[in-house]
């Protein structure tokens, strides 16, 4: 980490502020701070990590507080920011993290008697009182520091505390030294911390790569890729596909399962519960006579084919991410291996997954009250390395809470600190709170309701939850429009228009979103059947064979979209969102400002994909960092026209069949007579 | 406490929810919860105490919850109650203390693999499908509960198992027994809680009396309290007083500092820093060669005397609440006996209080960093210990905030021990946080901002903040109007109708308020000078007399109000308080909806004192419990008025001339034509 206030090899052990009433501080609501320190924050390499808590005493003496932070690894490298008071006993301080993994963090903070003793001095010599005395009990508050102080500048500490203290100087000659500012730096220098108050529990933050903050995923069904129709597509396929992927701007490029699959009760096209002999099966029935979670389909090509597309997409900058799916065909190795690792019934069979009265008869779940889990443990965490070691550093995790939390906590944090910097997604469309949990042992992003989320108060209340604290301390929402298992009613009813809403929002309001395609940009919106968000002829059933080349394709939009991404870092965090008011609920208007730049992206978009739609927008001025009054010019990213804006409210208008969302870049600067040579 | 479920000895060992998989339960979130646990959140003796929590799993299996509790001096006292889902993983429990004091609890939470496998079977057997197989895994999972149970419910529960289990048998014969409720029943009796988790850390709550949660106290100098003017009035007199302080309504009694009074330095009427040789001095100048905190100044009368005040009040239903400053006048014996307790300068003289470049001479303030603290702190513990020796139940603390936290931490529970059902009340004006603080570490009520909060919004914003979780958990808000400190400006120019609005107020918005009389009933509002809050002739400095049959007395307007407290148990509460909006901000109209009757109390009053003012109420349906559309009828309490209203909005008028509050019961029923009989 950097800003080092200054180094000290270990802090003194912490003590409570009770435990002797010399300690005089109160330190409390330290943020962030997850379940009272029992889980890591979050933070993101280079960025600032923002400290805060309440800091007070009794009385009205002067305080100084300090944040302690160091890697976990470095037990001696402790640093020191100071921590500035900003209202009401809230102090504020902030570190930018360097280095990759978990970090440990302490508030301290101490009642500093000099600076009491010299705020004093100075209102009673304001007050033109008699300060004799008080320069001879300043005298004894520097005379401590001399032994805390090495070489000159002890030398020059006892100086100053013989000069205080010399009764037979008139006081006034004495008062000059007592404010001087070499006397302030040198107390600041050499505080007395014995009785300072140090803040427990001891707190971490997680710091993770850029990755886990800014992401634009692509996933692709491998098998799929071929260029020739019915054709098994393979991972040679994949690097082919490479600069196709790169051009519309994606930095991940995600897999389905890409292991041997089952045969046993394998489903047929559409979910169907009989294959044909030529079905390819679900990816994620994983294992098969051919291997398991460390295994490769075959038709997908080698461990070295892997291991190319993983390089050459590196090369392009795309990270290649794997799913990672704990669960199991019947004919997966382990069933015959471990098989104190599945239940069994009564009747001898193994237990297959259900939600009864659903069944689930090509897939075995893991059992983990297994007297042999640890085991079973072991080797999950073994399945990552592998993966690991093969290069790959982002893994998408399919329906973590169906799993035990302690999988979790264990997994993550195991192999995090084997390989710092992995970055691994929470596929959980499950409750909220069980969603927070999984962020909280570890996950880096997490799937959301993003897909569900369509009306202006849902969006806006929505992202207003999960994009601040506490929440934003521990979760990074991840917006998809769509995946193999979501085709929503929005996509399948509102056409090319409403497909270029839905990812221009998750593009725009979320610096993660993803999209399945070529599904998506292809605009494919066929359900399997009315009422269902499943896709007919899904690719999770069968090969599909795509046009990438089609006249009617978003590719040109997305590639748009994700430049715009990639110029304005303000897209690039989820800090500083807000939402604008706008008279006709079919628009939503939000901006965010970027930390870094304080550039301010300010987004309007026509909710109905149906209609042209107008409407009044009053803008928050504080939240985009203009004066009310001014003016200025927003410019469209997107066509590039400009408008003349000003505070208070501003006319949109959009239309489903041009462009259903303005992204406006706020020109801050417009000319005025003033600016003319001749005005006067 | 009450409600028993079921009594244990005592309860497992707390564990991590992750040092094994198999407690899969996550609790979260628990509420009320002071500072991580580390200070217990307060109740009330019989008053319902309300616990509540995230509890959740992953999967989807059914969850049981216990809120488990037990006094602190009974280790083995635990009794349970069970938690309820509400929505969204969060359950909510409740028990009754019926002792006071601090009690100690937990929540505990557990798989109900009974209960998800019974769930499971009804779905299965909806659909149609084979449970025979099933039927096996319920017999396994009764068949370990037979070994928790005694008795005839062992061998019932054993022949339970042998029928389900019974593979002769019919499927459909067994589905009844499996679904009986005599199996639910013994099943919720002995379930499995080898993997229950135990939520860290064990929570406290202390149990307080009645008093804490209500109370309406009057604060009067003894000294005035003579019948004979000139003359130094003595506790005979306070006695004499008491049927007209009773008759007003007020239940504390509210005594300024009796003890002896310094000399040295002694201040004169209005504060001059010359007392002629009849002033009386300030009673917070404590100690003199007549004694100090222990004893009594002569004039007052003798210690009998205190202790037939105290004990006649209480047969009248008051309680005399004494003043506790810790701070001494320079010719307190302790100054001589223990000299350590304070601070010299480097002159040898004793360091006066002070807020430099103020300074206050008649006071020395013990110096708590002295190597003889532990001494000082033992002895100022004893003197309140000697107070509730002589029968007072009820303290009000002189500025706690100028003194550590860390004695009033090791203070008030120390005491609170040894004579349960004490009262501290917290003088601290100060800043937010260490108000707070104060009230976490042991104060039972709080002085408040109230006296400077005169607006719609400073009042609404206000009460929000300190009558909501997290703040209500341990803050205790008392309001005054006045104090012999604070003489508000409102008051100053408010005339009689401010005194009113400001009285009510206080009364309504608060079920614990207190005025500082008869200064307050007598509308005494001379300030010392222009722009001081200072009453002038400030009883703090010299005597007083009274004319308390003065016909603009507020005397039967106060006792109104206090009747209206006493007959409506919503008054008696802070919970369930409720603003409505008003078109006019110079009304401020609120609920307060009693959680034990129901009753709702709405109060609409004027805050402007000089004019009249209207306006329409939009009354918050679901705060008062009403249908939107229904009309009910609305009775003034003050003035016997009664006024028909509706959902939506209603109009008020009030004038300062003759009630500037309303004071409405909702009276919910209004007939209708439907109430008749010929009505079809």
């Amino acid at each position: 980490m950097t800003n080092p206030r200054k180094r000290r090899k270990s802090p003194p052990e912490a003590v409570s502020a009770f435990s002797d009433p010399r300690h005089r501080v109160v330190i409390e609501n330290v943020r962030p701070q997850v379940d009272d320190g029992a889980y890591p924050a979050k933070a993101i390499i280079n960025d600032p990590f923002e400290v805060s808590a309440d800091i007070f005493a009794d009385g009205h003496d002067v305080l100084m507080a300090i944040l302690q932070y160091r890697h976990e690894d470095e037990p001696d490298g402790w640093q020191e920011t100071a921590f500035e008071h900003t209202v009401n006993d809230r102090w504020v301080s902030s570190v930018v993290p360097e280095k990759l993994g978990i970090h440990v963090y302490r508030v301290v903070a101490w009642v500093d008697s000099f600076k009491t003793w010299r705020h004093q001095l100075e209102r009673r010599v304001e007050a033109g009182q008699d300060v004799a005395t008080d320069l001879l009990i300043g005298a004894a508050i520097v005379e401590t520091a001399i032994e805390r102080a090495d070489g000159a500048e002890r030398n020059l500490l006892s100086a100053l505390t013989g000069t205080l203290g010399d009764a037979k100087l008139p006081a006034t000659e004495r008062v000059p030294t007592a404010m001087d500012d070499v006397l302030a730096t040198l107390m600041e220098k050499y505080p007395d911390r014995s009785a300072e108050t140090v803040y427990k529990p001891e707190l971490r933050v997680d710091v993770d790569p850029v990755y886990a903050r800014y992401s634009a995923w692509y996933e692709m069904f491998p098998r799929s890729a071929s260029p020739e129709p019915g054709k098994h597509g393979t991972f040679a396929d994949c690097e082919a596909r490479l600069p196709y992927i790169k051009e519309m701007g994606f930095d991940v490029l995600y897999l389905p399962p890409i292991h041997p699959i089952g045969r046993t009760n394998r489903k047929g096209k559409n979910n169907s519960v009989i294959a044909e002999p030529d079905d390819v099966g679900s990816p994620w029935a994983i294992g098969a006579a051919e291997g398991g979670h460390r295994d490769i389909h075959p038709e997908l090509g080698t461990l070295e084919e892997f291991k190319s597309l993983v390089s050459n997409a590196r090369e392009q900058g795309i990270e290649v991410a794997l799913d990672m799916a704990f669960q199991c065909s019947p004919d997966h190795p382990y069933v015959k291996e471990h098989p104190d690792w599945f239940r069994r019934r009564p009747d001898g069979t193994v237990q297959y997954a259900e939600n009864p009265p659903k069944k689930y008869e090509d897939i075995v779940p893991f059992d983990f009250d297994s007297p042999d889990r640890e085991a079973l443990v072991e080797e999950l965490i073994d399945v990552v390395r592998h993966w690991v070691k093969q290069g790959v550093r982002i893994f998408r995790v399919d329906n973590p809470h169906t799993k035990p939390f302690a999988l979790w906590e264990r997994l993550i944090p195991t192999l995090k600190k084997e390989q710092p910097g992995l970055v691994f997604l929470a596929e959980a469309f499950t409750r909220p709170r069980v969603m927070y949990r999984l962020a909280k042992l570890g996950f880096s992003q997490s799937y959301t309701y993003y897909a569900w989320r369509n009306t202006d108060w849902e969006l806006s209340s929505y992202v207003s939850e999960i994009m601040k604290p506490p929440v934003s301390d521990f979760f990074r929402p991840n917006f998809w429009p769509n995946t193999p298992d979501i085709l929503t009613e929005y996509l399948q009813t509102g056409g090319r228009s409403g497909f270029m809403t839905r990812l221009a929002l998750a593009a725009t309001l979320n610096s993660n979103y993803g999209i399945y395609g070529p599904a998506f940009e292809l605009l494919e919106s066929q359900p399997r059947e009315e009422g269902s968000e499943e896709y007919l002829d899904s690719e999770k059933y069968q090969l599909r064979h795509w046009d990438l080349k089609r006249a009617d394709s978003l590719r040109g939009f997305i590639t748009r979209i994700n430049r715009i991404r990639q110029e304005h870092p303000a897209l690039q965090h989820n800090r500083g969102i807000a939402f604008h008011k706008v008279d006709n609920p079919e628009i939503i208007c939000f901006s965010k400002r970027s930390p870094s730049d304080n550039e301010v992206i300010l987004v309007a978009a026509n909710l109905d994909p149906h209609h042209g739609q107008s409407g009044w927008v009053t803008l928050d001025h504080r939240e985009i960092g203009l004066e009310e009054a001014s003016s200025f010019q927003v410019h469209d990213l997107l066509t590039d026209a400009r408008y003349l804006w000003h505070g208070g409210r501003n006319y949109v208008e959009l239309s489903p069949a041009s462009s259903p969302v303005h992204i406006f870049v706020i020109r801050r600067y417009v000319r005025t007579e003033h600016d003319f040579d001749y005005y006067m």
